[in-house]
């Protein structure tokens, strides 16, 4: 199987090596570097130290596809453009055509901003500035993507903030370098597989037990938002092995796959609900709206979700939901009857023929030797009967919540699949 | 002033490299180093490789720390120890007190999973191999933490998943070498401005008007989550260089100061509440339960927030908030009227006295010429009156959500502070 072209993926950013903000930049660049059928060999953070980011451009333009993100800016201290220029052994030169659209922007920009455009003309010429040979991407604001090609190889530069560079990033595609390369590659086959209710171990022995990977077929077992997701990138020609592979992997763990594709469980649930016509909403004590806010962060869930009662105080849960008091005097806020009476209260309330309900202990106060923290009690009602669960999870507050909300979500789909078994 | 020791971070897993997860490790490990008074040089993503591995450690490895995590595993795809070892140009050896450790938490997990401890032992063996001079810095499950001193130098291995690897770190900064390499650091101090309100080139510009950075005073400017986030690094002896240089660069920006700590705002707004002894709920359409998530992620939430009612269909807003048919007929579910009303009947419902509501347009479909998306109406509504704001965002469905919250919160968060200058 031939080798995939190499990529490596450079991004700067002082708030990012130092920790204060997570990186976006490498992970899109290098999931689309896979996509296209490139192998992201690293991702590289590093920040405004001249030393560090010349040492990371000098390895990254060895790579077949150097990837980078950030430092283009108009101050002294945006240096990408000149570090990628000594990284390559070239020179840099002023393009006119560039020079005057920056200039263009940065016109309109002093207008508005009521600056005089002197201020600007230096960041103007040094935006402008770029490696002999470089082609133009585009603007974002006043900086221009570029790429410049060496030896069939290629070097694509885009600006730090995220949409900006999502932005720009096809251009890159569109270049004659860059399709040249791409025509090295042989884009892999993506599988995708997700797993809810088992162990991330249990996969892993299904996988061995299946003869494991390789043969152009690599797995990836990752257990993510409490999910076990398996990929399978299928090198173009291994479709029989991955075929093979599936088939073999997949019996002793079939009836906790829920997902052939990337829909996150929450569009499931909300296509399940809008195949048979039914309307859903939520009851939320300890989750505190987040599955709610989950549901809706899918376009076109209003076609489905009606609405939500996140119903923190007890007097809540009476008043909005019509939990009885003597109920929660009885049996507590964090119980299977209360999930129930909430569930049913969300379904009445609200006119919708489908509710869940989550009641817990998040944590890290609150709980009690009877009910500790990470106690929580779910309840999904549909128009058909209904489904409690009883777990108690490990974790912190935000862990606790998050698990809560991913459980509820499943229970929810396994009522709507008539799915019964008990799982995690 | 003396030179921070350089920290280098390196991060293993194929689904970081390939962009299929987003890596926690590297921020939190690089934010440590900078705490502790070293200087967080890059943080490198690798994946299974084995020559990928070896050059990022080989690099790692002259850095006065070498922070690395991931590949602690019993498989022979879990390479970091090997490679370590072989960067350093170490041997590996059996630890004899480690395998008996590591074989007894594998014989309770054998027992428990039922299966065989043959199928275990290999694994075992393999957990226990160390390079010589290494000490364990204790087990995550059967995979012990490591740090190995050379020549004065720090290499660290942790375990892969976020949780193992944070519970094993603080044990990492007990071991005598990395106490004397910290006695070589000097932790700088930290100071955090947050503003709202203000875009971030203004703040830019007020900082080289006051001066910029340097002379031990590293200033980053961050835009993060709709807010600007200013965090100034100062060197031990440069704190009057601060002081003075934060007393410049306010002024002309200080009206939109909302913090000086690292808070997120809705512990600002639950703070604000819980000093007045006033109860909170929210009223959310297009945010779907973000601004509740947001309030109850913070422990101790109850104490405040009472409820939310996510009202996504308009006959919920009638029937759960009391929103007149005939305001939503005639001015619509996006419009101040609707906001207000839905407010008011938050804090009537739900028996709160302060709410916020928000309704919009979060796309990508629903909008209209004269409602695009984008379009925004929030309302604040508490004992002493209210304040309504209307917006319009641009992005994607999930930044117009995410702003949207954010904005509710401050608009809260301004309310009772009295706060009412109109800011972005």
């Amino acid at each position: 199987m031939p080798q995939r072209p190499r990529a490596i993926v450079v991004v700067t950013g002082s708030e990012l090596v130092r920790g204060e903000r997570t990186d976006r930049n490498g992970p899109f660049l290098a999931a689309e570097a896979l996509r296209l059928g490139l192998e992201p060999a690293r991702i590289v953070i590093v920040g405004d130290d001249r030393g560090e980011l010349e040492a990371a451009l000098r390895e990254g333009v060895e790579a077949d596809a150097c990837l980078v993100s950030g430092g283009l800016g108009p101050t002294h201290d945006d240096r990408t453009v000149e570090m990628v220029a000594r990284a390559l052994g070239r020179g840099l030169q002023v393009d006119a055509d560039l020079e005057r659209e920056i200039e263009r922007v940065s016109r309109a920009a002093a207008e508005r901003l009521e600056r005089p455009y002197a201020d600007f003309r230096p960041g103007v010429r040094k935006q402008a500035t770029k490696p002999e040979g470089a082609v133009s991407l585009g603007l974002a604001g006043t900086a221009p993507g570029l790429l410049v090609e060496h030896g069939g190889k290629v070097v694509v530069v885009l600006p730090g903030p995220p949409p900006e560079l999502q932005r720009l990033w096809p251009n890159a595609l569109e270049t004659d370098a860059f399709r040249a390369l791409l025509a090295r590659a042989q884009p892999p086959g993506r599988r995708v597989l997700r797993f809810f209710g088992v162990s991330e171990s249990a996969v892993a022995r299904a996988l061995a037990g299946a003869g494991g990977d390789g043969d152009g077929v690599e797995v990836t077992i990752c257990a993510r938002d409490f999910e076990i997701h398996v990929d399978l990138v299928v090198a173009p020609g291994a479709e029989a092995r991955a075929d093979a592979l599936e088939a073999a992997l997949l019996p002793p763990i079939e009836k906790w796959l829920f997902s052939r594709d990337d829909r996150p469980v929450e569009e499931h649930v909300l296509s399940l609900c809008r195949a048979r016509g039914l309307t859903l909403a939520t009851a939320e004590s300890e989750t505190g709206g987040l599955v709610a806010a989950r549901l809706t962060s899918i376009p076109g869930a209003s076609e489905v979700f009606v609405g939500s009662v996140v119903a923190y105080a007890n007097a809540v849960k009476e008043a909005a939901l019509g939990v009885p008091a003597e109920l929660l005097a009885v049996h507590g806020a964090v119980s299977a009857e209360a999930a129930e009476a909430m569930a049913r209260g969300a379904r009445a309330r609200l006119g919708a023929d489908v509710a869940v309900a989550v009641t817990g202990v998040a944590g890290p106060g609150g709980g009690t030797e009877g009910k500790p923290v990470g106690l929580v009690h779910l309840h999904a009602a549909g128009p058909d009967g209904g489904v409690s669960r009883e777990l108690t999870f490990p974790g912190d507050r935000e862990s606790i919540r998050a698990r809560s909300a991913v459980m509820a979500l499943h229970l929810v789909r396994r009522m709507l699949t008539g799915i019964r078994d008990e799982g995690a």
